[in-house]
């Protein structure tokens, strides 16, 4: 027998969404006085409005179907717009369907494309520029109010992890979990798109400003994460066998109205997801004895619903 | 077909450690004289010398065996004493035999324990104090060159990655990659050993100083990291066909030589490890066109070699 204590304890309250929500949505009402806490996460998504919210453009929204189910991915253009027309080229040609996913490295990244070298580009180009960084000049930047350990400024930039130098007056995508990027070889023209990878560990930051960064994915990370790893060198598959099939990649607005994922995502540029960034820095919900009074640019949330629900 | 530079980049480069290798280790000799570039991270565990590196104590080593295969967990005593002994107790007592992993949520913990709550814990002890942080003195600590987002200062003891705060004179462990934390319940001497979580995301540093930190995983993570996440409330699996059992738990000093693993770990107070984080700081393999000059306390890695190999 476990005492009572110890079976109450067995939810463990490693994030205290569940309980602490039920608890504190009764007793913090966010439109509650002056006087009361501040608000959890939670209590910010559940005022939020219609406008804190936007749905990514069909444009530049990816469909990766497998077998198992869909993962999403938000391309982002105004980074990478090369590298973003050329995958844009390769969808449309249908190029990764019955491709596969080669590699997962532990801690690392899930990587996908050609493994066998079999298939020809079309239309695409093989070489694209090294578009690693750009101005800074026009892009809306939301700063994280804490520092980074990699670069000067750290923030959201369209609803994108990004990072900023005031000096330079550049900006470019961060190596977050979830972010997608252009694998290449040893000189830096020779990313296409054709061979993609996301991040699926500790953010590795160091990558930033040495590969394409080309979007996010914004649902579906289980259906990638939790594929058995590598045991080749760089996590690579040794076998053909251990390789997952790409049932097909196409573009949501090549995609009739009725398959679309309504999805919609939080926006970085609002009074809200500001609240929520505090709201993270500082957790308010009772199983916090020590609020962490920071936080990390790749620990932001970005909250993102389909059909309406979280 | 696609041209032959694109097939060279099948490979993908996101790390370098292998082409770059090869070709460094011709190049580059880590003995060459002081006009030479830094060495490489392989470069220095190729010269690396026995004192560079230690064997865990057999009594802070747990085996936590699968079907699947082996996980290693070193417990770091020096932190959190009262639960290194609740827990040993718990582990001679075979409390986890049996048992299962119950929770997998994405970029987040792995969880394992009793989850019918059907074991009593025996000569264990049902609470403990809030093993949190401790004094730093008489620590040995290898203080991170980079700033930190959660602490005042990051860096290694005794081979963990930890934070320290001079002002409190305090010290704790860091909830990077592969450490493993106490679950608890709302009250903070709720947590007693019986229930176990390993972190397999973006490091959750806001836990740090909130739940008790007992070790890490020095080996095995890909047991834990590639399981399906579960689709309940905090990754908490649906069915009791989703647990993944495990086999038993054992202190390493319980097990017979001949059924020991024989690990290695890289030594954090040395000045092999310091050369080891800078070659990290500013990758020196030619793929790094913008060497990051600087490191997050989780990115740094540390070396294990099991039967001398990597």
């Amino acid at each position: 027998m476990i005492p009572t204590s110890t079976r109450a304890g067995r939810g463990i309250r490693l994030s205290p969404l569940l309980g602490a929500l039920a608890l504190l949505l009764s007793m913090r009402p966010a439109s509650a006085g002056p006087s009361a806490p501040p608000p959890t996460m939670d209590q910010i998504l559940a005022t939020s409005t219609a406008a804190d919210w936007r749905r990514p453009d069909p444009e530049n929204t990816l469909y990766m179907d497998f077998a198992a189910g869909r993962v999403i991915i938000e391309l982002a253009p105004q980074f990478t717009p090369e590298h973003v027309a050329n995958i844009r080229t390769l969808v449309r040609a249908h190029y990764f369907d019955g491709l596969t996913v080669n590699r997962v490295q532990d801690n690392y990244v899930v990587q996908w494309g050609d493994a066998d070298g079999e298939r020809g580009l079309g239309d695409a180009r093989a070489k694209l520029p090294a578009e690693y960084d750009r101005s800074a000049r026009g892009l809306s930047f939301t700063a994280l109010p804490d520092r980074d350990v990699y670069a000067p400024e750290a923030g959201f930039i369209d609803g994108f992890p990004a990072a900023r130098d005031g000096e330079s007056g550049q900006a470019w995508l961060a190596h977050c979990y979830a972010m997608v990027g252009v694998g290449r070889d040893m000189p830096p023209d020779t990313g296409n798109g054709a061979e993609l990878y996301a991040v699926i560990g500790h953010a590795p930051r160091h990558l930033d400003r040495n590969l394409a960064v080309v979007g996010r994915v914004i649902s579906g990370m289980p259906l990638m994460t939790a594929l058995p790893r590598g045991t080749g060198a760089l996590g690579f598959y040794r076998t053909v066998a251990e390789r997952t099939t790409i049932r097909s990649v196409r573009l949501a607005a090549d995609v009739p109205t009725a398959e679309r994922t309504d999805i919609q995502l939080l926006r970085t540029d609002t009074p809200t997801f500001s609240r929520l960034m505090e709201a993270r820095r500082n957790r308010r919900e009772p199983f916090f004895v020590q609020p962490a009074g920071h936080i990390d640019l790749c620990n932001v949330p970005l909250p993102a619903r389909i059909d309406g629900k979280a």
